[in-house]
């Protein structure tokens, strides 16, 4: 998506150990008019396949995923992050390893709002090393709902997660892959994408 | 908004002390044809106030405030909670005691995102004690902006928070006010309220 990779190379910083920061227009401040076109986007490309929820992950995650929702017509859920063990039997859940934060935490989603015969869309701000979109594809695996696919924004080509994911037969799009980048030139080089 | 009153009815769920839970349309369900009513609101509750900036916190105003910043045309920036005690020189940041969770966080926003000139509309889902608004509205007042005001979607009327913030001078916008509700009888009063 020319008009993303265009505010990443403008706006976005490059910092050490190939940490990308964008949270001047996605994940702190947020360009409202950026995520009108991405939600389009993800339309776009999802337009063959059947979906009726979309599911993703607090906290970044929940902006993209409300204003992509007006364009797929349906309600969405996001999966609560929990650092308490004490998890009711109401809900499903999974663990995640945050590399960002260096910590294990449980995602939750109630059972009320998942379950068979949804259709779910997972949509979430950044890939890297997949772990998180692996925790939501688990849910939606133990909810006993089908996985139509999964919409990225930013996906970081040179870590594990979009291989994992694609590994496992999920239909991952990512409107932006960032294939390297300089920290010291500020170059960034995003693969050739749809 | 009677729209809103009405899902609240249908969809409410009260539970003892006082729990007032609509995670099924609100906070982990989302309905967003919901949000973009209750976003039309608020900028027709607004309409005559100069605003280029909505402040929210996460996690569950982040969809609402998105929602609505598409009828406002402004960015939103979403202020973060930190449980740590490392907080860089970088930031805005104030302290929040939330009943809820029986915890005190501090709530963080990057000083690039906030500052003299911006006009800001603060956006939450729920007014109960008040302390999360305040510390936004703090928040703003380090940061040199203004403050145009506050919209909530359900305030509960008979916890001490719109009052004090209205006790401040805030121009307080809740959609609902709920004023009194009873657990055995499923009854919910709402104040009359524009």
């Amino acid at each position: 998506m020319k008009l993303l990779e265009d505010r990443i190379r403008k706006d976005g910083v490059i910092r050490e150990g190939n940490v990308l920061k964008v949270d001047s227009f996605l994940n702190h401040q947020m360009d409202i008019e950026l995520f009108r076109e991405i939600g389009k986007e993800f339309k776009r490309r999802f337009a063959d396949v059947e979906i009726n929820k979309i599911l993703t992950i607090e906290a970044s995650g929940i902006g993209i995923a409300c204003v992509a929702a007006e364009y797929f017509g349906v309600p969405v859920v996001f999966a609560k992050k929990n650092k308490t063990k004490n998890i009711a039997g109401d809900v499903y859940t999974t663990r995640v390893e945050s590399f960002t934060h260096g910590r294990v935490f449980d995602i939750i989603v109630s059972k009320q709002f998942l379950g068979k015969g949804d259709k779910v869309l997972l949509i979430d701000d950044f890939l890297a090393n997949g772990k998180a979109l692996e925790g939501l594809a688990e849910l939606v695996h133990e909810a006993g709902a089908e996985l139509a696919g999964a919409g990225i924004v930013i996906e970081k080509g040179f870590q594990r997660g979009g291989d994992a994911i694609r590994a496992k037969g999920i239909r991952l799009e990512s409107l932006a892959i960032v294939e390297s980048m300089d920290e010291k030139t500020g170059t960034i080089v995003f693969r050739e994408n749809n």
